[in-house]
């Protein structure tokens, strides 16, 4: 085989994640390697952990990044609170609450589903009938931002029946983190984990986690040891733990690591709040393209997430034919529906450094532009002026 | 807490790893990222299985980057072959053995240690008389390359005998790839787990693995779900898989595997054999100046490996003191003694692009000055010149 060093095409990432990622990021991944135990490096771990408590609304001192990706914070989360015998209600609206029964049920734990249409919110009284009928569940699992159908579901009010039912909460912001409003501490959740490549516009590969002191307690208390040797809370902790004596685990992921505290501090320094209000406003800019041309979104407009946006396809369109022309004709990215919304809608990013005025423009212009060409009845010629409109009156 | 972007200090990184990473590599870390189900993305994850197979001299199909440090890779391998119940003979001459033993009992299994001094090679009787002793054991596990203390196991014995005992082998390769001889198919090792920052000069978090058809009818045989989602090979391999119609499974860590890709790269470009006779031949000059200086290693001399130097600490000198001067004045890290030898031994690694002459001379220069100017008794003056003789006659 000839091989020669690759050189990726830049592409504009509007899918379900990686989003793009922010030249600043990029470079920073390039930075020098240090060792894992290096002092300076040290010191930038500690950052990393205040810049996640910022990120994430928390003062939990358990706030680290995993070393591996979202599949595996979630994992870290599962892995650590459920014991053999646990009996676990996961919500499920989409893929990712499958993927937690799946992690249940590998824990030796047992799962009780709550069903809700996928592109709905959970529904709490469907939770709450759960959390009646089952007093002997002991966690709550459900997804904020279901990447993929685009609906948002209300964590403070699910936190609060998990509650009053003495059940822990494990709540997936993957897609949320840096995107939309999360307040850890303020909603009480006990257990969370996001991902590196969708809001916080950084390279994929690393998960930050962060438990509250209940969460902790119940890791405390188990009666076995946790099943991965690789994600168990009580050996990584040894590492990130803080102060300079720290237990070698396993080799830390350096340069990604340099890439999690560029973007952190990006966010920091753009402030979290502005960048829920940017990713809402683009959001409505976006939107008012898309509906100008005449597609649907399939989630309803209060549990919208403005980060990720399920369109239906419009009908008589062959939704490969037309990803595959926006990658080959723009290098633009939109993202393909997942399981049982497989061919039927598209998934279009606005996360992190993705949204922004200029992607809004390419992205409904694209989609005019290869609809049209491909004799799709869409209303051409009024959506981008909805698009500036919308984003600057 | 004020913060600003991260600089690294630019470290010569001459511990048990992260080594050196070569430009190339950093610079291919920052390439624009794209998405993981690109089809140019996985035109390149192809490239890169088709490099891995070179690294290891195998043709198995199943050989790909778990995305994850080699820690993770280690759990593959156990998470996948490890059944509840079974028996696994586990060698350990150093840490990883024990972590080994660790991983085989969070997997339900049962580990029959065999246990050898810190410091020397697994011994072939001792494994034999264990495999003859449980004839009911399905797995023996064992190190090639011992990061803690510099030994070096024979493969193809250890494999030949586990073969004549009915078990598979489960090889820790994560220093050997890329520096020592490794022939994962002439050896006929069944799973095999490695890492990217030792001997292939990469970043650290990515973890290369290889399973061989008889491996593979293991995990296929299995009546458990493997107990991790997230390593659970008969789902990654649908990512993995080949072809163009990849299933998602979790998003890959892009831009890490752009520096994966340009290691293996390099590799193939200098050739697997010549890399080796590098690390032998760097391995020698180092030596030279050491022993020079007048440290003695603590491994014997037919078991040593040549990418990782343990050399015993000279008397009356203060191990944190030495290596924090060495960085601090030189920028030069040197690796601390692991476990029980903690506090007794220094470890030097020559890895990958570490491994060159003037990364010799410099470890040697440093210790010389740093010592003497300390008041040991070291003989100074000659180190360097030795250094030279036997890089260059």
């Amino acid at each position: 085989m000839t091989m020669k060093s690759f050189n990726p095409p830049v592409r504009t990432l509007m899918g379900p994640g990686p989003s793009d990622v922010h030249p600043r990021i990029l470079e920073a991944l390039s930075r020098p390697t240090i060792g894992h135990l290096d002092p300076v490096f040290v010191g930038m771990m500690d950052e990393i952990k205040a810049l996640l408590q910022y990120a994430f609304k928390t003062e939990n001192a358990l706030t680290m990044p995993v070393s591996a990706p979202g599949s595996a914070g979630m994992e870290t989360c599962f892995a650590n609170l459920v014991e053999p015998g646990d009996k676990v209600i996961v919500c499920q609206n989409g893929v990712f609450g499958g993927r937690m029964k799946e992690n249940v049920e590998r824990c030796g734990g047992t799962p009780v589903m709550v069903q809700d249409e996928w592109g709905k919110a959970v529904d709490p009284h469907k939770v709450e009938d759960a959390l009646k009928a089952n007093p002997d569940a002991c966690i709550l699992a459900f997804v904020q931002a279901e990447t993929s159908t685009g609906a948002q579901s209300d964590v403070k009010t699910l936190v609060d029946l998990a509650h009053r039912h003495d059940c822990l909460t494990i709540v997936d912001a993957v897609t949320s983190l840096g995107g939309t409003e999360l307040r850890v501490d303020d909603w009480h959740v006990d257990a969370i984990y996001s991902g590196t490549q969708k809001c916080l516009s950084c390279a994929p590969g690393i998960s930050p986690v962060s438990f509250n002191e209940r969460a902790l307690q119940k890791l405390k208390g188990r009666s076995t040891k946790v099943q991965s040797w690789f994600m168990d809370l009580n050996l990584v902790t040894a590492y990130w733990g803080g102060g300079q004596q720290r237990t070698y685990h396993h080799t830390a992921p350096v340069n990604a690591l340099y890439g999690l505290h560029e973007a952190l501090l990006m966010l920091r320094e753009e402030g979290l709040e502005n960048a829920w209000e940017r990713h809402r406003k683009n959001h409505l800019a976006l939107r008012a393209g898309l509906e100008t041309l005449g597609m649907g979104f399939i989630v309803a407009e209060a549990d919208r997430l403005p980060q990720l946006n399920a369109v239906s396809i419009p009908e008589g369109l062959d939704d490969a034919v037309v990803r595959s022309r926006l990658l080959n004709e723009y290098n633009l990215e939109i993202g393909a529906g997942l399981g049982t919304l497989a061919g039927k809608v598209w998934r279009i990013g606005l996360m992190g450094h993705a949204s922004r005025a200029e992607n809004i423009l390419l992205c409904v212009g694209a989609l005019e532009a290869v609809l049209s060409g491909l004799g799709a009845r869409v209303d051409t010629g009024n959506a981008l002026a909805e698009v500036q409109r919308s984003l600057h009156g």
